[in-house]
């Protein structure tokens, strides 16, 4: 077992070829990964309906590469609670919101390097992360 | 996201794929997977040191297919904590210890089908599962 | 055999890797499936003229995934009974009509990810289903 | 869709690539396909528990080669219903029986060149046949 | 040996995926197959030239699967002697031509299933024919 | 089209690799190529029983490769009349018997580099070249 | 080895693949290959700085297919000594000379099907062919 | 161990398949490689931050093959000094500055055949550089 | 880039699948890495002659997985000053000296997951190292 | 081009691959290199019967690695004139005889890495390389 705070071999192969810019997509369980991350590479963590939660996976990739964006799908009416979670994570960074099709688009570019899939079933649980220098 | 009580894809491919005898291992953080159990697929759920742990996926496990048989590898003092948790899940199933280079013999098999590599760091916490009929 | 009531390998790893919005075909015999199912993963189910039907397969698959839509081909003059047949196993969900080279068109989008082929060979037996979230 | 008897894509790939002597085994869904019949190709029809039956994959298959020996695996009791329509499905054929261990062996021959599971779940419905010149 | 009519392993496999609307073209020895026929699964049967004859194929072909059009390339003077053969083959089918550049474009569309070589070497022996339901 | 004796391109690209004691299989179309021709290349041109015929494809690799030796399955009694074709296409050469399981293990060889099966329904119509230098 | 003029294997394995307007490069050891010969095979018979030479290797190629014509990079000023040995090779054939970069844009054509490099180090040596009928 | 100046294997490989006019990028250890390298060969040398850096990959690159020219990222204000190190090791050539977005399309081209990542962890340490004939 | 101490993207793969006691080689330019190193996974590292050395290698890989045991090939006489390196790198810990063969021997074993080649000219320069739980 | 003395893509591939006591084949036009050469990796140069030669290949070859042993198959009788120039092209070196079955027996161990195929058309021309240290 690596002594680095993210042991998962698929993640820590794909992050390692990952450079400033590129972007990072932790999903929910029933976000279709398949078809809305492009060419990312997919990994798959859901093990049953609620676990992981996308937060845990998102504390874990904070240990072990830096962020300068954070997107997320916003609803039209107030904001999800896990989205506090996100900034606490993140160390206060401001989230960017965008419309669902808006952020369906932007996990497909081909700067998007990376797709997880958790178990998670809350709803609008779904953020895309970009890479900073190391 | 499946209605079923596992929702891992490379986990319901391969248990699809199982039938009576079939084999299945859920190892701990430290197993070293790749030598150790032969040519079955290999699954990485292990996200940090900790989680998620072996008992985790047994319980979800144990919901999709029959088991007839459990192996551990067995210390040469005092029973760990986590067999009680082993035979509370597996509806108080007895289990069958084998001494530690036997049971990475045991996991090399050819009918050794799946081996699932967690984050578990407690000791001796890996389980070799024998399929029954459904 | 798995415990889940849809046990095909092929289906189960596919419908894993689902989710909310991506769609699935199934097909009768004489469906040219190679051309008309764009990228999707594809499932050769039919043994012989006749077996299995389209019904058959709508049955299981509606036990291990909730659907939301359903689009099928629309004959010019009246419906055939399979329609009724549809509903009924949908429980009352109501069938978009599409033309025939419409509903070709639909089956090859990026986000039909599962196209299964039977052997019915009742006419106009295809029916493309949208997966809902679990 | 072929106007032949058998219309299934990957059987009619290997049937038409196996010649005098070359076996092809039939099995019920509990039974370990992917450990217990080497290296024949794998094709997986089983939907859900029951369907389809051994009986009717046999009856499609015998209508497009030709058989000269069929092998089972022999209860300790009285033999199986199931026979009696593996006989008449034959053409009377006598049906050499074997002991399950010796009949898993037979099916992990490198002359067993297809191995079909199926949704099966009656007991000791499994049968090993052996093609004759056309 | 398989019973059918036609034995050829690739093409029984390639045909036992086409459907309603697919398309075959069959060659002689000068076309240039993997330029002309798109992505057609390529099958060459051409042992030597003259041998075998594109109409030994089309006659082999016609009994395993049912067609509904045929198209030929078009000399601009008077018609050879194969197409008189093409016809009696088919039933008295009507034979569509094309000119040489058009007959190029429609065997490179995408319902072109299967692309055969043959040794032919007569001139303007080339068909593209569409399959009709079984 | 190549202006060689031979112009089937799986059988070039192999021969081509051949050399001095490599080995080359012509089968009838019931000779179980995939279980007994070893690690060979595998080519099929057997469209229909009965074509093309052993004797055929011989006279065309006769063409473009020198053999120094031939090997036939012997059948008990008196010698099949295909066997003085054989001798006719390799001017006078004699043939080496083998019984039925002997030839089958010859052709099984490592140095047996093609295996090409035809639609000939003759029996004993199986022959095994070994290359001479060129 | 072959009796053939040609014996390099994968020369001949995409020879006997091409047709009537098919093309072929031969490059020298500078020529750009992997990005200036579109999808064609790419074979490297280069070995050291000045062998082989162009010249030798169409003077194989041209035994073993028929050219139809021949295109050449062709420089601002005077012809190099080398066309005239392409002419003499090919029969006294006409070149047909393009710009530099016309050269690079023919050379990536679908219909190119073979591209090789060789060591020769003359200048404006390189030739693009049609192959003709056999 | 190859006695020439570069031992690298895949960028031997590389490099011997590349002509006048192919490029080459090496890179620092945050350049995003997958992203904005298009289809080049990717070659992973940087082991931690720091090492190796890229002046030490060019230095050995200019010993195999030669260069013609070197385009750079340029900084909005005055040069770093690692482009005096690039002038130095390439003989004086002068040095193409590119605007950032303008670099990552330059190296996004179908010419680019290499792209090398080091540790390099000082900024603006990129380099794009084009063959000359040998 | 990684903030862990190895940013490698071939060696973090590999050693986020390694555990409990698979082993990893690091190896001298002119080691018959892949006659020798077993079914290890390969990388090469080596640039030019004596770049990386590796002991380099050795410090960054003791940061992100723990060693409990450490293999040299020994020389007849006394030992090499890298010996002392080793240790000093490994914290103290004591070498195990293998014959030549016997060496080779111990990294052609299956638990030998990685096999690292670098450009390293000193002699004896060669190291085996076992992982231990993190 | 490299500006190496040899620039063959694969042989360079290869053998920046090799380190000490790995082998290397240079062989005649007839030696069967697919049968006889084990997992080496092969490369065909032959072009036409006679070109090129081994010992033209010797030369390049011993450029770029250092060669501490030359093995040859030997005749009966007296030594072909060929031996002379292996002799001076390897600096005088003696060359070691194998047996016919001896010589296949070498070329076909695990470390021989590479073995190239030549259009020789001298007899007993074949040559088995072992690498030195660089």
């Amino acid at each position: 077992m690596l002594k680095t705070a993210c042991i998962h071999p698929e993640i820590m192969a794909v992050l390692s070829r990952c450079g400033h810019g590129d972007k990072i997509l932790i999903a929910d369980g029933n976000y279709p990964l398949e078809s809305k991350s492009g060419d990312a590479a997919k990994v798959y963590l859901g093990l049953t309906s609620g676990t992981p939660e996308v937060t845990e996976v998102l504390k874990v990739l904070a240990q072990v590469v830096n962020f300068e964006k954070a997107e997320v799908m916003m609803p039209d009416g107030e904001q999800p609670p896990i989205f506090d979670e996100f900034r606490s994570i993140l160390g206060g960074m401001e989230l960017s919101g965008l419309e669902r099709f808006q952020f369906y688009e932007a996990c497909c570019q081909p700067n998007v390097r990376l797709a997880i899939s958790t178990g998670e079933k809350r709803t609008f649980a779904n953020i895309l992360l970009t890479i900073n220098v190391a």
